[in-house]
Order: C-alpha cells, then structure tokens, then sequence
C-alpha cells in the first residue's frame, strides 16, 4: 500500500484487453493510478470509464464524439502525446490492429515503459521499436499470455534462453484437413474452445495466423534466432508457452487462460501481487495436458508468417496488412477461411521488399500490401 | 573457462549420485576440481576414481582398506574434516541414510555451499541444518529432481511462493489398491518406471514414503507451511515439479528423468552451463503429461510422513529410522511391502517426542525407533 503508485495510460479501453486492464486497476486502486483513457469505437463506453477513472487525459478516435465527452476535468490528447506525456510512467498498449504502431514508438523514444498487447507494433517495427527502447532505456513489457509466460520463465536468469517454445491452442480447426479448413464458416471460426478474444485474434487463431505474429513478436521481445522458436500445439490453454535454457532444463509458465493474470504481472512486475480475483489451477480437474506438432501444410499461416519473420524487413508488415484485410473479408463472407493464407502467400510473392524500413516505410508497405490484397480479390491486376 | 574454479568433495562418491557428479565434473574440468572423496562400501570404485580425479582428501569408510588406498599423495580425513576443511568450497553430500546428517551439519557449520542429495539430513535434522546453516551464511542447494525443480522456479522471483507442487512418479504401483499392494514382491517394487536409483530409494518410491521425504525436505528448504505443498501423481516424470506464485501464476520444471541436470545446476548456480551430454526435450515423442491425486489411504506412507512433518520435533527422525530399517527387511523379504506403513505408524505413535531437539537427541530417537521396528517385527515387547 505504501508503494509507488503506478500512473498509467490505457490505449484502447473499451476493447478485450483494455477492461480486463482496468478491472486490474479496480483490484489495486493504491498501486495503480489511470492517467489516460483512450478508446476507437465504443463511445458509451469510454464515458462510464471516464466517470469511474477520472483520467487527465483522453483520446477518442472519432472527433466529433468529442464534443459529447468535453469536460472541463480533462484534456483531449493524440495517442501519441498520450503515450508519451511526462506524467504517465506505463503506456498499456491495448489497441488492435496497426493503430498501436505510432504510439508504442512513442512512448519508447519517450523512454516509458511499455505493456505491450498490440502484437502488430512489434511485427511490423520490431527493429525500430526494440533498437528505440534500447536507446530510450524504456522497457517493453509483454501482455501476451504466450510472451509473458517466456518472459516469467526467463526472469533473472542470468544467461540466454537455448529455445522458446510456443504453445498453441490449436484453435477450433485443430486435426483438420485442407479440404475440411476450406469449407469452415465464419460462425464455426468465430467459436474459440480456449479463449475469448476479439474477433480479429479469434479469426487469427484459427489460421494459426496469430503463432505467426507471435513467432515474430518473440523473435524480437527476446532477441531469439527463429530457428531457435518452436511451435507445439496445447489444447489445454494451461501451459503459455517454455523457455529450454542452455543445459536442457525446462521452465514453463502454467494457469487458466485468463487476460487479467499477463496484464496484471505486466504492470505489477518486478512484484506479484495476489489477487483473489484470479482463478488458482485446480489440479483435481487437470488431469491431462496434451502436445503436439503444428500442422504446418493444413495451417500454412503459421509456415507463412515464419518465412515473412525471417526475411525481415517490410515483409512482416505486408503480412500484418494482408491478413488484416484478409480476416476482414472472412468475417463479411467474401472470402473463405484459406483464401487468407492465399492472399499472404501471393501479396509476400510480389512484394519488393527494403530491409530496416523507417516508420514511413513501413506504412507505405501497409498501404500497398492493403490494396494488393482487394486487388487479387477483386481480380484487378494493376501491378 | 576463465571462471573461478570450484573445489569439491564429494561424500558418496561411488553412489548413484555421486557417480553422476563426477560425470558432471569430467564434462567441465576447467570449472569443477574434485579436492575431496569419500566412500563407504565401493572400495574398488573408489580406488579408480582416486587414480582418475587425485584429491587431496580421501574417506573411507573401511579403517582396514584404507591401507590398500594409502598414498602419500592424499590425506585421510573424517566426513566431517572433509566438509569443513578450508580447502573445499562445496560438499555434495550423496552418501544415503543418516551418514549424510553429521557431514552437512558440519559442512553448513562451517559456512560451505552444500549440494544436497541426501533426503535424511533434513529430514531428520532440518530446524537444526538451517538454523545454522542461515547463522554461518551457509548455502543449502538441492539435488534432489523435485527440490532442484522447486529452486529453479523459485529463483530471484522477488517474493515467497504461495503453494509448491511436488511431482512424483506413482512408482511401479501406481493405481493399486490396497490388498493388491499387499501382495507385492521385492522384484517388482525394485522396477521403477522412470528413475534409475539405488535400492532404498527405490523403495520408498514404490511406498510413495519417498514423497513424503521429500514434503518434508520441502517445508525446511524453502521455509513453507506443510498446508502449502500438494503432491500430484505424474507418472512420465518429466515435470519435477511446480511452484503457485501469489498472483496464481504456476511455474514448472520439466527434463527427461536424468540426475545429472539438477547435480550440474547446484555446482554451475547461478549459472547454466551448456553440456551435450544431457538430453533435451524431444517434443515429437513427448505428448501427454497427466496428473492424478494421491490414493493416500493405500499409500499411507505419505500421509504418515506428512504427519510426522507437521508434528515436528523428533518425529521425522523416527520416520527416517523406521522407515530404513523397514525397507531393509522388506528387501530381506522378511516383510510386507505394506508393513513398513504399519510399523511406521506403530513406531510415531509410541514415540516420545523431544521438541527443537539437538543432534544428540536426534540420534537418540533414530536409535531408539530403529529397536524399537526390530522388536515390532520379532515381537518382542518390552517397552
């Protein structure tokens, strides 16, 4: 109680992640302190959040919503001067999609520290963002349940990691053929047997897309060679992920699949802190935990996302657009579920890459990998 | 390579584990230097393992070998002259039984760093052992796979663990009941599924006793109420164990069953050293851990033990000394498997117990209950 009070500021509040944030925050109101609020969509939302927090500072996307939300309590901020304002310590990045790009880098150059659950930031600028917070000392800090166990598992030992290894639901899909994957409905998709996510993720997870952009987030949160990066299928949700250390030991990171628990050691760490809200593993219900190898054919996503990680440069960032685009297409029933691997695999094809891209780079690639994807889809072929 | 070099004695070193140590020791001759032997029965090993290390010191337990042993290259001395003397720097204490006790009472007396794979040491003395061992900065490090396990996950986490999860492997007699496990003979309770051992160890692994051992050594390691350590059946032994931190996050230690990884981390702490010799994790072959709850109305061994843990004072003494004359006379067929529970239980509940004993009172209750199980089984009767 006699702690330092953390001031943060949460991007992306109304979403999955950016409640579970605040429900943390409700559970510790002496550790944690909500700075700033910032929110795409949900406008209601956002209102009660701001009258339960009483931020300083808000960001919502849509600017004439502003004149709803106007008080003489706060201040309309951008992401970016949000992310990197002098009186917030942690920047709780909880926005989807490429919107988290531009402020993580801020706050990074802004030396703060970063709970990082936007995994397109680091995909698409891992070696912009990685080499800024080196040299703003700031501290990118994972909210990924997979990259928060590897991150548990390593802490404050003192040599390299041999290997990661990434567990996998599998998602709905797991031990399907190709063919039985290309008739799969967006509904059957949209039912994931582990975790409750956003759409986008849940889609994700069904590809295997998402084992793909976390290969690469991996790759970069812990300065790991991909060869060294391995995938196993775990049904369970029980073990997030493990970390094999030079003389063959093993730690893994177990509990129930539950947000709150990565959010909550993300802004409490170097400390635990207990929370009765979270649930304990109950060991006389687990009885068996399974394993398995990827489907790297039937799950090409997966195959895919590897590659584009390991030839670097603007190809993460087209393979973030292309499937961000692609599960867009999914959801309105315009495409089938492995047209997404499709359309990856064609748009990297015919990509001209540049290796370590700048921030413009990088969004001139997203642009261009975007109307790719419509164009192949559309069948336009002006390239 | 340039690293300190660590000077060793190792007690017990024809052993399983003390072989095992100095196989780790070959693989790393520029980081461990063994300065001291010393054995109690394996007079030819010995022989051969002083020709190949040359230590400065040598026990044996034999007053008339060591005339065969004799060199002026090497000095007799004491276990406990060994594991005080200025020159060593860590005893691993592998000798088996209660030999182990009075070397690492003098060991941590003394302020070494002490690997410890004999479980009846703290078993039987752990208030005294760790009383001492905090008043001479003394380092108590686990060798024991499950303790090893326990450390490894607790390590530099910055606060107490909430709950430890000792694994144990079931034993050859995992699933039986009571009337089967009755009938079982020396044979089969000497086939261990998963760990290749010594005899008593072996033993106590069939009557789960060993488990129990080990909760005990548990509760004096790492300071933690009996109420906090669970044990799970886990018959492929490749988690060693689990720890619940307070924030119900659960961190777990798996490798195949091999010795020699938890020997290498005590003498390498804090480091890892990376050695071929020990296998990795092949998760190609590797797709199910189960869990299961004890039966500890059929292998009441554990729950005797666990007793005996909580009531303290010279009650885990008498547990250690009933349950080593026990095994004897089991191994000599002169028992029952399921006897040696019985006279454990007729033994603790006779016995007076002596509370915050010393070694000698320690030593009085050991020789009191190992008369004590003989008489039981004699039926003779004169107490």
């Amino acid at each position: 109680m006699g702690d330092t009070v953390k001031q943060l500021a949460v991007l992306g509040s109304t979403g999955s992640i950016g409640q579970q944030t605040l429900e943390v925050v409700r559970a510790f109101p002496h550790r944690f302190h909500i700075v700033g609020l910032a929110a795409g969509k949900n406008v209601n939302l956002l209102a009660k959040q701001i009258n339960e927090f009483k931020p300083r500072f808000v960001y919502y996307q849509d600017k004439k919503a502003q004149t709803r939300l106007a008080n003489a309590e706060y201040k309309f901020l951008s992401l970016e001067e949000m992310a990197s304002h002098s009186e917030v310590d942690t920047v709780i990045v909880a926005t989807s999609g490429k919107s988290g790009l531009s402020p993580t880098l801020a706050a990074v150059k802004a030396g703060k520290t970063v709970a990082l659950a936007n995994k397109e930031s680091l995909v698409m600028a891992g070696e912009l963002i990685t080499s800024e917070a080196k040299l703003n000392a700031a501290q990118v800090l994972p909210i990924d349940s997979e990259h928060s166990a590897i991150w548990q598992c390593l802490n404050n030992e003192p040599q390299k990691a041999a290997q990661l290894i990434l567990t996998a639901s599998g998602g709905p899909f797991c031990g399907y053929s190709s063919a039985q994957l290309k008739e799969v409905t967006v509904e059957q998709a949209l039912k994931h047997p582990s975790w409750h996510m956003g759409k986008k993720v849940t889609i994700d997870s069904a590809t295997l897309m998402n084992k793909g952009l976390e290969v690469i987030e991996a790759h970069w949160l812990f300065n790991m060679p991909y060869d060294n990066i391995q995938v196993l299928i775990h049904p369970q949700s029980i073990v997030h992920s493990m970390v094999e250390f030079i003389d063959g030991s093993v730690k893994a990171q177990l509990s129930y699949p539950d947000m709150r628990l990565p959010i909550q050691y993300a802004l409490s760490y170097p400390e635990r802190l207990a929370n009765p809200q979270l649930p304990r593993l109950d060991w006389r219900n687990i009885n068996k935990l399974t394993f398995d190898q990827p489907d790297l054919d039937t799950f090409s996503c997966l195959k895919l996302a590897i590659e584009a990680g390991k030839r670097g440069g603007t190809y993460p960032a087209v393979l973030c657009a292309v499937d961000e685009v692609a599960v867009d297409l999914f959801l309105a029933q315009r495409i089938k579920l492995t047209d997404i691997a499709n359309l990856a695999e064609q748009t990297l094809e015919q990509h001209q890459v540049i290796t370590y891209p700048n921030l413009d780079e990088i969004m001139v690639a997203d642009a261009w990998a975007r109307e790719k994807v419509l164009q192949l889809v559309t069948g336009d072929n002006p390239c």
